[in-house]
This record gives C-alpha cells, sequence and structure tokens, in this order.
C-alpha cells in the first residue's frame, strides 16, 4: 500500500471474477504470478495465495491502491469531526470509483457481486466507522433499490448512489423491532386519487432508529413500511422516500433524530426517522416483487405475503456476507497487533536466565492467540466459499422469468447466517483477548485495538442479531426434513432422519471432492486416528453436528399447534448447539478443502497443522460433548489438550510467516507496539 | 439517593465498622431495623441486606446520600471536558469528606479500611473514570504515602491528600515492565553529600507510563524505583517526588507526557513521567521498610531485598480488593439494566399468539443473563469476605513490633489476586453480553452500557494483569507445600499432597462453620445427590480445585534449576486451571456460608437458587473435566444441563427481586430502556 495514490483509478481489479468462474487464462489463476513482496517469505507468500481465495488479484490491488489516509480513522476526535472525517473519505472512496463495485455494468457499475465483499473485507483493514459508512450508502441503500427495485429505479438513482452525489439511508429497524421485522410499524397506504403512497410513523415504537446516514448526511432512504392497498395490506415493502432537501433541510412531514454517542462507530450518523403524511410518488415503490399497477390494483408474482417478504430479505443476503467477512478481516488485524507485539515484548525472566523471556514464548500467552489464529484461517476459507457462492447465485442480473435456484439459495442464506455469527462473535472475542495480550499498551488508542473492539461489537448484533440468526440457522436445517416429523414411530423416525441428514441438507454443505472420501477413511477407527488426522477431525465434527441435528429433530417432532412454542423454547440451548455445530463442520470442510488443493509443501505443511488447531480447539471446547456421546474417551479427550499445547509451541515458531499471510498492509498497522 | 444532597455531610457511616467485628449493639446486626425502600418487595429487602454485608449500613447511607450530578458521567464529551468533569467530581468527593474514609483517624481520617472498599463498590455504580480518578487520589496515591511512608509524611500530606489540595500520582508501571516490576529501571540515587536522592530514566522503557493523574492534575508523585546508596542496589523503594509547581508547570528534569485518547476511561488523565537529574530529600524516601540514615547508610528491618519489595506489595492489596469489587458492581448495574429491558422487550409472537412474546421467556435470553446474575451474587459474598479480612489485618494502624501474620497475610493477597481476576473477567464478559442482550438499543451512550463496557475493560489488566494474577494464585497455592516436593516417590508424595492440601491451605479457605460439614456429609454419595444440594456442589468444587492442586504440584516435583522455567510453562495451562478452581471453590463457599447464615424464608430460598444456578453452571463450564476425572457420570452431567434450564425458568419468575435486592439506586440507572 502506497501512502499516495493516484487520482480516480479505475479499479479495474473490481471487475476480476473468481478466477475459477472464469476461464482460466488469466494470471489469476497460477501463484506463480505472485510479485513476491518484500520482507515476506516465500511460505508466507504461497500461504497468503491460498488465503486470498479467488479474488486474490482484487486483494492484490486493494493492498497497493487504497492510500491508508483514505482508510485509516483518527481515534478521539469528537463526534462531529469523525462524522466530517468519514463523509470526505466515503466521497473520496466513491471519487476512487470504488462505489460502482457491485452495482450493473449497463449503469455504469463493474458488476461484480463476490467483488464487492472482497472489498469490504479489504477496507476493513481501514476504520471500521468508514467501512459502515460505505457498506449503508453502497451496500445497504445502493443494494436495496439494486435488489429491490426495476429499471426505472435503476435508470434515474444508481449512477448518483455510486457516485454518493445522492446519500441515503436503509430504514428498517424501528423502536419495536429490530428482528422481527416483519411486525414492523411504520404504513405505505397507497392513495389512488393522487397515485401517492402515503407514510406515517402510527406510534412511538414505529420509528425507525439505529438508521445510518440519517442523522446528518442521508438526502433519501428505502424505508421499509407496511404497504396498504384499497384492497388490504400486503406486508412489508420498500419504499424511496427523500427526507432532506438538497441543503440538509428536514422535508415536511419528515421528522430526523440523532441517535448520539454510541458504544463505537463514532463516524456514522446514526439517527432516526419518522414520517407523518409523507407523500411520494407511487413510483417510488421498489416494485421488483410486487407493485401496484395502473388501476391501483396490488400485482405481484409471488402470492403469498409471507414468502414475498423473505424472499426480498433474501435478496439482501449481501450484507451478512460483508458484516461476516469484514469482522473477519478485523480480528486478523487485531491478531496481528498482538502477535507482533507478543513476539518482542518481554516480562519476567525465566530461572537461571537474566534477559526476560518473551511474552509469546508462554504457553498461556499461546493458548490465548494462537487458536484464535487458526480460527481466523478456518473462517477465512469458509468466507470465501460463501462469496463465491453467492458470487455464483446472485452474481448475475437476474433475467426476466428465469427462476432462482430456491433450495441453493435457502441453503446460501442459512449457511451467511450462520458465518455471521459465528464471525463477528469471534470478532468481539478475539479483539478483546488481543487488547488484554497487550496489556496497558492495548488499551491506548494509539495502537487500535480499543476502537476495532468498540466498533465491531455491534457487528454481533446488526444486520440480525447473533442469537436470532443461529435459530435462523437451526430451523433452516429442520425445515429441510420437516416433512418427516409427522405419524413416524421412534426408530424409523431416527433412520429417515439421518439419511435426510446424510443425503440432504449436510451433503450438499460438502459438496468438494475428496472430502467425504477423508471423512470415510476416518470412520470406525475414532479412537485410533492421530490427532492430525484430517479426516478424523472432519468425523468428529460431522458426527457431532449430525446427532445434535437428528436429536434435536425427535425432540421437536412432538410439537403441535399448542405445545410448538414451549417446546422450541425448552430446547433452545439444543437449537443453538445444533447450529453451532453445523457452522463450525461447514468451517472445517471449506477450509480443509483449500488445504487439500494446495501444492505440497512447507506452506501446506503450516496450514495444515493450523487447521489441526483450529479442530482440536473446537473438539477441545466440546469435550463433554464428546466424552458423553462416546466419541472420544478420556485418553483422547486428554491427548486433545496436549495436542493443542504441543501445537501452540510448534506454531509460535511461523508466527511472523502466519502473521505476513494474513495480508494486512504494514501502512494499515499504525500502532507503535505492533512494528517490524 | 436523592437528586440534591446536603453540603459537606461527614460520611458518618464510613466510620462504621463491621458489625461483626465489634459489639453487636448497634443497629447493624439486626436486619429489622433496615428502612423499608419504596417499591421494594419484603423479599428483595431481605435479600439486599444479606448480600450489603458487613457495611450493610455505610451502603445503605452511600445510596441516599451520593447525589447522582457527583458520580454520573457524561458520554460523549471530548477528552479535555471529560477530564475536567472528572476533576470537579473529585473535588466534590474530598468536599463531602469522602477522600477521608480508610485515613487514620490521628490525621483528620475516617479510619475503615474495608470501608474505604465497600464506598468504592457504591462509587462504581457511577462513572468509571471518577471510580478511578478517585481511586488514584485516595487509594493508589493516598495509600501509599499512609502504608509505605511515615509519621513524617503522614503529617505533611494526609489532610492535603484528603482534601485534594495535593493531587498526586502512583508511578509504578513503565513502558518496559508492568507486570514484572521488581525490574523496574527507574534509579533513585543516594548523594550523601547533600543528603538528596536523584531520581533518572535511564532508558526509554523505564518511562512510567498509564499513570493517573500525571497528564493533567497531580503535582506529586509517589515514585518507585531502584534504591542505590553508596553501598550498593536496595531494590525497589518509593519516592514522594513534586512533578509539577502549583501553577501546574512540570518541574525542572520531570518530562511528562500524555497517553491520549484510550479505549474508554476517558476521563482520567493518564500520562508518562520520565526524570532526569530530579533532586528530592532524603526525607521524601517512604521509609516504613527501608531508610537512609543519618550516615547515609541503608538500614531495613528486612533484610532480603526479594522479601522486603514483596512485603512492601503486599501491603498495597486494598487496591486489587477496590478493582475486584468496583468490576463486580458495574457488572451488576449492567445486569439491572438489560434484566429490565429484557422484561418489557417483546420480539416475535409464538405460534397463535397475537402479542409478542417478552425476550426474557426466550431460554436463550435467560441463558444469556441468569447465570451471570448468579454468579453477581455468588461474588458478592466472596468480595464482603475479602473486604472483611482486609479490614481484620490490615484494618488497624500497625504499631511498631507488632507482628502481621504472615500466613494470613500471605492467604488474603493470594485469595485477592484471584478473586480481582475472577471479577473483572466476570464483569468484562458480563457488560459485553448485556450489551448484546439489549440489541442496538444496547449500542446507544444513553443507554449506559457501551461506556461502562469500554471502562471496565482495563480493569481486567491493571493492578496486576489477570493471567499473571492467576498463577500467582497457583504458586501461592504450590508454595504452601513446597517442603515436600523433594525426594519423596509418587504414593508416598500424592498422600503427603493430599494431607496437606487437606489441613493446609484449603483448611484456611473455608474458615466457615457448616460448611465443610455440608461437604462431609454430602460425600461418597457423588451420583445420587440432589442438584440442589449445597453439600454436593461443595464437595464437587473441592474435588475439582484439589485434584487439580495435587496433580499440579505432582507434575511439578520434578522441576530443578535446569528445567523449572520448562515445566512450569508447559503445565501452564493446569496452572490457570488450578487457581481458577481454587477461587472458584473459595466464591462457593463465601456464598453457602452467607446463605447458611441466613433466616429462613422466600429470601433464603431464593437466594438458594441463585446459588445453585452459580454452582451448576460453573459445574457445566468443566463437565468435561467431571466426567474425565469420574466426578459426574454422563446421566448427570446431562442432568446438570437440564437443571440449569429448569433453574432459569424459575428464577426468570423472581428476576424484579434478584434485580432490587442488588442495590443499585434507581437514579443511577439513567437508560431510557431500563426504567421503572
Amino acid at each position: 500500500m502506497t501512502t499516495t495514490s493516484t487520482s480516480d483509478p479505475q479499479p479495474d481489479a473490481a471487475q476480476q471474477t473468481p478466477s475459477k468462474a472464469q476461464d482460466s487464462t488469466t494470471a489469476a489463476s497460477s501463484p506463480s504470478s505472485v510479485t513476491p513482496t518484500p520482507g515476506i517469505s516465500p511460505v508466507a507468500e504461497q500461504l497468503r495465495r491460498t488465503v486470498d481465495g479467488a479474488w486474490w488479484e482484487l486483494r492484490e490491488r486493494a493492498r497497493t491502491e487504497l492510500a491508508p489516509e483514505d482508510l485509516l480513522g483518527e481515534p478521539g476526535l469528537p463526534v462531529e469531526e469523525q462524522r466530517e472525517r468519514v463523509l470526505r473519505q466515503l466521497l473520496r472512496v466513491a471519487e476512487q470509483g470504488y462505489g460502482r463495485v457491485g452495482f450493473p455494468t449497463e449503469y455504469g457499475g463493474t458488476y461484480n457481486y463476490g467483488a464487492s465483499c472482497v472489498l469490504f473485507e479489504m477496507q476493513a483493514l481501514g476504520d471500521l466507522s468508514l467501512l459502515v459508512k460505505t457498506g449503508v450508502q453502497f451496500g445497504l441503500f445502493g443494494g436495496a433499490v439494486m435488489r429491490l427495485g426495476t429499471e426505472r429505479h435503476f435508470a434515474t438513482y444508481l449512477e448518483d448512489i455510486m457516485t454518493c452525489k445522492l446519500l441515503g439511508c436503509f430504514a428498517m429497524t424501528e423502536v419495536g423491532h429490530g428482528s422481527n421485522v416483519q411486525r414492523l410499524e411504520t404504513t405505505a397506504v397507497y392513495d389512488d386519487a393522487t397515485q401517492e403512497i402515503v407514510l406515517d410513523s402510527p406510534t412511538e415504537s414505529s420509528v425507525k432508529t439505529y438508521i445510518g446516514n440519517a442523522a446528518r448526511d442521508g438526502r433519501m432512504a428505502v424505508v421499509f413500511a407496511q404497504l396498504r392497498t384499497a384492497e388490504g395490506e400486503h406486508g412489508v415493502h420498500a419504499i424511496l422516500v427523500p427526507i432532506r432537501d438538497a441543503e440538509g433541510t428536514p422535508l415536511p412531514g419528515v421528522t430526523i433524530g440523532d441517535n448520539g454517542d454510541k458504544a463505537g462507530l463514532p463516524g456514522v450518523d446514526n439517527g432516526t426517522l419518522a414520517f407523518h403524511g409523507v407523500r411520494v410518488p407511487k413510483a417510488n415503490l421498489l416494485n421488483a416483487f410486487g407493485d401496484i399497477d395502473d388501476n391501483g390494483r396490488y400485482v405481484s408474482d409471488i402470492e403469498s405475503s409471507n414468502r414475498r417478504f423473505f424472499t426480498m430479505l433474501g435478496t439482501l443476503v449481501r450484507g451478512r456476507v460483508c458484516v461476516g467477512g469484514g469482522s473477519g478481516a478485523a480480528a486478523k488485524k487485531a491478531l496481528a497487533i498482538a502477535l507482533r507485539y507478543g513476539s518482542v515484548r518481554r516480562q519476567f525472566e525465566a530461572p537461571g536466565q537474566e534477559e526476560e523471556t518473551v511474552v509469546l514464548d508462554y504457553l498461556a500467552h499461546q493458548r490465548k492467540l494462537l487458536p484464535r489464529l487458526a480460527k481466523s484461517y478456518a473462517l477465512s476459507f469458509a468466507q470465501n466459499s460463501v462469496t463465491e457462492l453467492l458470487q455464483e447465485l446472485h452474481g448475475t442480473p437476474q433475467v426476466d422469468g428465469q427462476e432462482r435456484d430456491e433450495n441453493a439459495g435457502r441453503e446460501l442464506e442459512t449457511r451467511v447466517a450462520g458465518l455471521k455469527a459465528t464471525t463477528t462473535w469471534h470478532a468481539v472475542d478475539t479483539i478483546q483477548v488481543c487488547r488484554e495480550a497487550c496489556g496497558g499498551a492495548g488499551y491506548l488508542a494509539d495502537n487500535q485495538l480499543g476502537q476495532m473492539r468498540a466498533d465491531v461489537d455491534v457487528f454481533a448484533t446488526f444486520e440480525g442479531d447473533n442469537t436470532v440468526l443461529m435459530q435462523l440457522v437451526a430451523k433452516g436445517l429442520l425445515t429441510e426434513f420437516a416433512e418427516v416429523w409427522g405419524g413416524l414411530a421412534g426408530p424409523e423416525l431416527v433412520s429417515k432422519l439421518s439419511k435426510q441428514v446424510a443425503g440432504g441438507v449436510v451433503e450438499r454443505t460438502t459438496g468438494r471432492a475428496g472430502i467425504q472420501r477423508l471423512v470415510d477413511l476416518a470412520k470406525g477407527r475414532d479412537n485410533e486416528s492421530a490427532m492430525d488426522d484430517h479426516g478424523w477431525q472432519l468425523s468428529m465434527f460431522e458426527q457431532r453436528a449430525d446427532h445434535a441435528l437428528e436429536t434435536l429433530g425427535m425432540r421437536l417432532r412432538k410439537a403441535n399447534k399448542e405445545n410448538a412454542f414451549q417446546l422450541f423454547n425448552n430446547a433452545q440451548d439444543h437449537v443453538l448447539f445444533a447450529a453451532r455445530t453445523h457452522i463450525d463442520r461447514v468451517i472445517l470442510e471449506e477450509a480443509q478443502a483449500a488445504y487439500t488443493e494446495m501444492t505440497g509443501g512447507p506452506a501446506k505443511e503450516l496450514l495444515g497443522r493450523t487447521l489441526t488447531l483450529y479442530a482440536l480447539d473446537s473438539i477441545e471446547q466440546d469435550k463433554a460433548w464428546f466424552i458423553e456421546h462416546g466419541r472420544l474417551n478420556t485418553t483422547r479427550s486428554r491427548l486433545v489438550t496436549a495436542t493443542i499445547n504441543e501445537l501452540c509451541g510448534e506454531l509460535r515458531g511461523h508466527v511472523t510467516d502466519l502473521v505476513d499471510a494474513l495480508g494486512i498492509p504494514d501502512e494499515l498497522i499504525t500502532a507503535p507496539i505492533a512494528q517490524r
């Protein structure tokens, strides 16, 4: 990353689609074409190329093209100055053309849906206020217009959105409804006399809140509201509503509030929006999934308003992909800081030694940081995989009449929900541990960890509350075999369920050659396999996930209208366990698949050990479950712990490579404690 | 708590010593004398009286006397204004006489050492920047003068310290040494010619850093430095060094820096101090443990400089008692906010229900908050207990020649170290979970959680890094039977160790009638006891702690000069486990002891169930250990989880009482989401 940047470079790399999705004549598919980075070992270089995944070239360009001053924040400025700074940087991002990534080429975009997620990850290595502001403008606001709108909106708004001439909000959440958005209270009533839609906030709890871009900069909002025509209610729809005039004065009927100071993200102007008889032309309805025709009648291809709503939400899945990826990137940066500092910081002399011991040589310090580093690696591959899947399913503009693969879409949504929850929690936990691992130094703003920690906090609850998302994962899995719940008796059910699990949902999650073979080879020798046997690890993850899901299914099969809530509620810890273990399995599978595809050598070997650490750490955390269910005997369960300790010692010697391979530009690590 | 306060009330309650340490003619010993608090049930009232412990009267007075405007912060102000606000509030605290608590009566104090810790807890219900600033002035700076100084310092400085006429710093930590303070590099060289001590910061890493009161307000510092006389080195000593003149200009030779923005505690002016040939009179040496006589010779009652150093540090143990108590209070406040909000917030309708479900009715929500609430209760009793022990051992001025009980002192230090680590980690974790449990609302500054979370973060690493403290706990335990490590063979050693464990350290931790009896009754029927059998719970905690310590001792007995570091390092996870389980045991024992002493009735019953939830939650977290070591069969291990879920459901119905009994004045819970 250079400290100056040429003006207005078109981000050509952003046009790159993943190499595997294209013909392989591009340089993208050949690791040997990577320009060696000064000061980085060939092992780190190769590992980084693997972690970078399909869009590695975009990542490389972002590393050199994005100037630090365009990305980094300035902790300590008062909120108003933070907001000004972030707006300035947002405009600069747009000026550089990065706002165009992810929009259709026919409207000036450099259409590549997956690339927009990868770019988001790279921007997350800078200030997270800027990241979220960017996400609100191009991802949430722009994305909603693109996905929920049609031609009439594209032509009118997209260019202005990409260039930030029009700044906008994504006004979904209300005071009363964050998770259960189907119950939003804002009303959008169609007035056929004027062919206008009238927006109202009928209650205090219907006021839109936490809306980014609302408190200060937004001029327009995509407002989610209950649409009503003369015929009746049609459920939640999105409507484009101007909220301020060109000078920034709120328009008549629009009441704007400021959410004020927050626990983090000081540069994002979150605010409240309330509407009182605000009229917009009918054409402002984002009408991809439902419209009002010339006769004032509501029309939609999707009859069920429930299904229509979830289809609409489904098209917005990219937001969760980005939030997961962004938080994962922040966690990596925190690890880089803590690991670099831990590699030079000395404290306490060993007996008989004059010089004090490097803190990362302590097992306790290793155990704090290295399993989290290993998990960061594993998560990277899962993130790359959902990004590719997103590109595959959503990456091309929908052609009228062309059916999307609904099952694949649901599977993507389920996986993204779980991965978003897992990664954001990982980030909150990891950045915190990194802060503590740096002691008082970690608490100083200069060392970057504090702001990151405060900013990433909310990632665990926005774009879907993590706990709610994990329940969604479980529900998604359960839905797949809901039909067998009926009149089946015990053993028969188990067999059905198992088959369903084996052949249905879970099968699809593997989807990679080699993985199932590894598992099959390992099966039946649970208590003999070596700890570093990837097949055995996968098999353990598989058994944990399958058993959790099967028993959950059995437990819930007694559900009927009267007891369903109580039954589901009583099983909530089981539900969350099933979801988590499913996602953990997806993560390990994707990571092992990427490992399998690597060319042999020291980089592959290093990744292999790193992923073993991730796998064993996860097994150790569920040790009790594995023992209770006869998947580990107590001898082996202790061996798991011993092996983790050994691996920590081994990987400690490779920390420089493992940090370098994360691919964080040195210029973005400004922390004085973490300089090379 | 009233919103106005009379001016200059002498905090008489602060003079109260714990009722049990005094004659019992005071009202303190009779719960019936508690003035009923409006809006609080008798059950909550009685429970609160129990949780309040020995200094309940001081707590009650603090609740009514401390005005919210004197305690609450103003999130969002720029750092300079935060610092001004906190200084203003600090002066107000002093004006009200609260600075006198904990200082000897003959110098104007209201000498009660334990009371000063309890007051600290109560102040922690307000702004934590103010709390830390107060702690720096009266606790660290004032406490060091009082504990490490002698008559000549008391007469000169204590009145000015208590009234804040003299603001001071506790300058221990250096850039290079936070945990290993025995290796501080600042030098204090005695110049016999002028009878002065000359202070120098010889290296970059010797610069004092993170020093509260240094960046802006301090006029003097207690500087920890390596004392050297013509005879040689005498180890770390504390010296009073003026750093600014009356106008606030740094004195010649003193370089002062500002640590700038931090992840939290914006109102505390942390800074750096460096010294270049700064001369102070010999009398500025805080000479309770070592002095320079009229002939320029170093004199001390304690010959070993190592032992002298740790004795000095030991007298400062109150700092850790306060940090633990303060963070525990903050966690309670966060729980009160999240539980109140959870009791009214609704989201998602149950099938067939029109109204949405109160989120605290979801098991997943209960499991987030209620075990942490239970742990907060348990920790309260352990905190009360160390505060009483502190009062007992340090609460009276040391009379010359009177030996302190060294063993009891070590035991106190060990317990305080472990409790500080456990409580601060609990606070960091709990406030975070509370934030998430409140969703986007929890992220708004108005709802108080964000600032608390950011502020309490550093409690985990200041006043002793938690991981280092936990190792100190283990070392303390191991030291107790170090003598048996020698030439003993396996089985003989085990027997010796067990006896040692049973009769030595651990015995002393129980120290309460009834507890051992309960355990003995439960022994031998591990797999039959009811889950709510307190004796069985205690026995499980005891077995876990004893086994961890015994096996650790065996593992380390092979230590010799060559392998000691490696052996200890390889066992660090075991070391930390032994420490944690020891402290967990202390916590449960203290809590069960307080429960046992309660008069029967619904309040006692409620506390009993709450403590059972704490115990089972801890057992569940170590399930794997209990199964591996044959202390739980898998049937019972599942029963543990099932019982936790049941208890969550039961306690959910008592949340109002459980929150009210925490005794947080309504006026300090300003969060709009948590109003009654």
